[in-house]
């Protein structure tokens, strides 16, 4: 009815007075429901955006969409300048900044949202139970390209790919660039999808990533350049330093290039090869980016792309994703170029239930800390802290009252002692000082981490369907609790790794009090690597304890390879009534491996399990570890 | 003595208190004065920084820095991302916040601040009665780089420099890229000097930019890619379509680098070819950026380099630099990579007296307001305008009560109306909306521009010496009040350019009331263009008025060349008691010049000049204009 009343309208605005609920509730006297419709406008932008910034006088809590589809253009969005986890510092555009609101419903009521350029379309911040529902995302050019392999010339080492005009290009200095409306990026990171499965190729480790650069460039004193402090090798410009572009591209005829220097196998005739650019600048738009929101619903969401992430919060609480969907769109292989959703710092509950994780180029879920290092001790309660990877910048290590664990990963994967944090002091993305209530211990050295004892939820993944992705179904470095549960796993890399890792991510936190049950594990760690479908691994090369009280119960792996279960470093992990077949829907990459591999762990325990595959010894353990029985 | 007292601390605060002054003003007892020695601290930056960022707490009225050499590295200085008028969008680094201060004198006493990597020294804004003094800036690593050519061959097309030391390089794919401490740079914007007389090299535009770029890439569908709004073809990714390198370049031995498919005449022997990267890019770290300062004096420094400009100022008022001074430190032909001083939407007084502004790679000094293009009437009151420039990002054309004129300059260079700023609201940096207390005018179109008439100031220029830089001496876009009195010019292009400029880097303002008086120009515009040392000019094709009452008198003007003065558009200019001589110093570029240019003014007249020129003819009427006496 409403909607039918104020159709003409770009934008119809409802008060609350004139609801039934509000009448009865004076509370909510001020607020504003607000309608958008789709007529008149070709930019949606600047109409959603005007109403949105006036919810500091007038707060909203609800807004609607007629179903439909909307354009959102950056040129008139909202700009602003962030740090992302796991993502490129960015200025970006948005049209819904979502900022110091509360008891929020949007509500897309089936629409469409369709974006173009380097666009946020949900930016969200310091705001508290926050709902969004029915919709879905896309952005009209995508920030990856697709190319289908039509020649393969192994001898002369050579292949042609033929790209449609979804993907116009450029050939500089015989450099392929993929240009798009409001960016541009090279070859430099690719991987091979099967066009008939629409999933990566098996063994695509032997044809990707291209060789997108050689180290061969001429150097006069640029490798001799002094810096006072630590540099990060994979940020500007030290990521520049000797490098020169390796492949080499040349058009044969319009919309058909032949690609010289690849130093891998050549790829196969038929595979789609998809590009994303440069890991130092192709991680820059995800749909759903959340810092400090206390409460979230996403409910019967489809994003079919996004420029990074689907989904990534940091220092937030209570989220749940149910019926969150990461799907490519049309012909696409691909859909977000980068983790369907990402949790750094997050506490209370993280729930993903009945989801479906398609096709993006990174994890389905990455749940972790952060570890920062301490490079300075400034006085007796303050200290100066580092962020060891660039798209890592800008992430605060947590807030007042928040402990801290120092942690000395050589000695230990548990922190050695704790603290309280009074303030943290952002100086740049780099460098943050953090105060503490209470005095440093005396043992505490420069080049020990930090770590956010609070900044882990407890974690239920349950219903979901993983496959068809670049990497892992979920990675999770979780101290607290995690239940993965009733899953459907088909992923390239593992279906579920479980690292401490502190050398290129810096993503804290070992695991405990995991449970893996009931899940569907098929044909995993297709692309290449001898890793196990399930692994436990550490940076750090020592027998130490970093995982406690994991079960794996009631699962089903139905795999093409031997290698099902790798464990190191764990205490307690009880493996049972799980059922191990043999799927022969690839060859086998690593035929003489056993199907599980032990390392630097005890209490290990396997019962009642059934065991239909191919390996000649199921059970391998290496270094001190006695033989253990598989049952 | 208190120096000497304290002289161990790596910072000492003297609490007012002790002070006389402090005892007799109890107003003043929470104030601080800070003084840093250079002992103990191979970084100033985090022990500058942690005291300036506590001024919020407790007001700083000076900081005194004990006299040595203190290197501000940005690894620990404070990050912010700022948009700089006439510069490029950076995420750049300070140990000098100066924001919401008042009445701070900060007194170098003859300190030495060298600078490492992408770091603004002076970071101000939004601050009343500032005064820097008796301090120098320089960067341990230049952002610009130097080479000597020692090869010239003109019938191979070829050239060879002599890169030393001090500039380490890449060759990367045949791209030349000097590599930086935390930066580095191509060889996209270049210029030759002239060692002997450390200046501009005579006809640098035969020789130089080198043509880096070729527009000649193989492209599929990029050129077609449709842009719902305007796009700014000097801005990425716009700037890269079509584009590839044009120069190659080839080691011949470490240090020895062969030039090919440079397009203009090769680089002499002997003359030094500098490169500051491309324009996209290369402007990112001014000495002084002050943004919404209101009173600031200069006093006693000397800016040996920046990255970008010596002195940038948007939007702030009574400026007075006083023996303020841009002078290329040791052996470098380069100071500041970018313009000595600039000021955009000044007002109140603008002074520049008892300067020396040399080697600076653009002007000495710029002066114009800003013009913004209507792109959307939103309703009677509000306008959403759009920056032009891709460096003008962010400028915020004025604020409440200041006068906005409507401009439409193909109808003439004044404003048609009139109206009161209200508010203006930051939507990105290319689009603000701006209200006003008035409605607005039914005449408005879409694509007229706005200016802020409030927006420009008096300014004085006064005993300074401006030589050997790249471009102009003044760059004057100013209808107040200009006095340019007794200085010395002998600068690349125009001593002074006085234009209407709306179609690249829409700098606002005609001119009106200017007197250049009792000023020696020496060899001005001897890099090759065809244009008066004094020069009025209109981007507009058309007769209208564009500058007033304008007085010439009392200079010297000692030229290689003949053309002195193009006048265009003037209404009222007198140019009385002036000499000019002829120097010989160089060979005549444009003998058949007469020495004045007129086209479309009135009311202008010549009396007391005395002319001992070459030129064949002395006064050139163009168009409807009837001759004119010289007298």
């Amino acid at each position: 009815m409403k909607r039918r009343c104020l159709s003409n309208a770009i934008v119809a605005i409802f008060f609350c007075a004139i609801s039934v609920k509000c009448k009865k509730n004076s509370v909510q006297k001020n607020r504003v429901s607000i309608f958008f419709s789709q007529e008149n406008s070709s930019d949606a932008t600047p109409v959603v955006l005007e109403e949105i910034l006036k919810a500091s006088q007038y707060p909203i809590s609800e807004i609607k969409f007629e179903p439909g589809t909307y354009h959102f253009y950056p040129d008139k969005a909202l700009e602003k300048f962030v740090h992302i986890s796991n993502h490129n510092d960015v200025l970006v555009r948005t049209a819904m900044p979502i900022s110091g609101m509360k008891n929020l419903t949007i509500d897309g009521q089936g629409a469409k949202f369709v974006f173009h350029g380097v666009m946020i379309p949900f930016l969200m911040e310091n705001s508290s139970n926050i709902t969004v529902k029915n919709l879905s995302i896309d952005w009209a050019v995508p920030f990856h390209s697709e190319a289908l392999v039509v020649a393969s010339d192994e001898k002369n080492r050579t292949f042609d790919i033929k790209i449609s005009e979804e993907y116009p290009y450029e050939i500089r200095n015989g450099n392929l660039v993929f240009v798009k409306e409001y960016y541009e990026h090279s070859l430099g990171q690719t991987i091979l999808y099967d066009p008939k499965r629409k999933a990566i190729a098996f063994d695509t480790e032997s044809y990707t990533d291209l060789t997108y650069i050689s180290r061969k460039a001429v150097q006069y004193n640029s490798e001799k350049i002094k810096y006072k402090y630590k540099t990060d090798p994979r940020d500007y410009p030290q990521n520049r330093i000797g490098v020169e572009q390796r492949l080499r591209a040349e058009q044969l005829e319009p919309g058909l290039v032949r690609i010289f220097n690849h130093g891998k196998k050549m790829p196969p005739v038929g595979y789609i090869l998809t590009s994303k650019g440069e890991q130092s600048a192709n991680r820059l738009a995800p749909a759903f980016r959340l810092v400090d929101i206390h409460g979230f619903k996403g409910e019967n969401l489809i994003v079919h792309h996004a420029g990074g992430m689907g989904f990534i919060a940091e220092n937030s609480s209570n989220i749940l994703l149910d019926d969150f969907n990461v799907i490519p769109s049309s012909n696409r292989m691909v859909s977000t170029t980068a983790d369907a959703t990402h949790f750094v710092g997050c506490s209370g509950v993280v729930e993903l239930r009945n989801c479906t994780f398609k096709n993006q180029l990174d994890d389905a879920m990455n749940v972790h800390g952060s570890y920062q290092e301490i490079v300075d001790v400034l006085d007796d309660y303050r200290l100066g802290v580092r962020m060891g990877h660039f798209q890592q910048k800008g992430f605060s290590i947590g807030k007042e009252g928040d402990k801290i664990g120092l942690v000395r990963l050589s000695d230990s994967f548990f922190p050695y002692d704790r603290r309280t944090i009074k303030k943290t002091q952002s100086i740049n993305g780099r460098y943050h000082i953090i105060s503490f209530t209470e005095k440093l211990p005396k043992n505490l050295a420069v080049g020990d981490l930090i770590e956010n004892l609070n900044g882990y939820p407890e974690v239920l993944v349950e219903n979901c369907t993983i496959s068809n992705n670049r990497a892992r179904g979920l990675l999770i470095s979780n101290p607290v609790k995690t239940v993965v549960d009733n899953n459907y796993f088909s992923t390239e890399m593992e279906a579920i790794l479980v690292p401490v890792e502190s050398s290129h991510w810096f993503e804290s936190g070992n695991a405990a009090n995991l449970t893996i049950k009931n899940n569907v594990f098929k044909d995993c760690q297709h692309s290449g690597f001898d890793r196990g479908v399930i692994r436990f691994v550490t940076d750090d090369d020592n027998d130490n304890i970093a995982f406690k009280n994991i079960q794996i119960t009631g699962n089903t792996f139905d795999q093409f390879d031997n290698l099902i279960l790798e464990i190191s470093n764990t205490d307690g992990l009880s493996f049972t009534g799980n059922t191990i077949t043999s799927s022969n829907n690839f060859k086998k990459l690593h035929p003489k491996n056993p199907a599980i591999k032990l390392k630097s762990s005890k209490n290990i325990t396997f019962q009642g399990n059934t065991y239909k595959g191919d390996a000649q010894r199921i059970v391998e353990a290496k270094g001190d570890m006695s033989e253990i029985q598989f049952n």
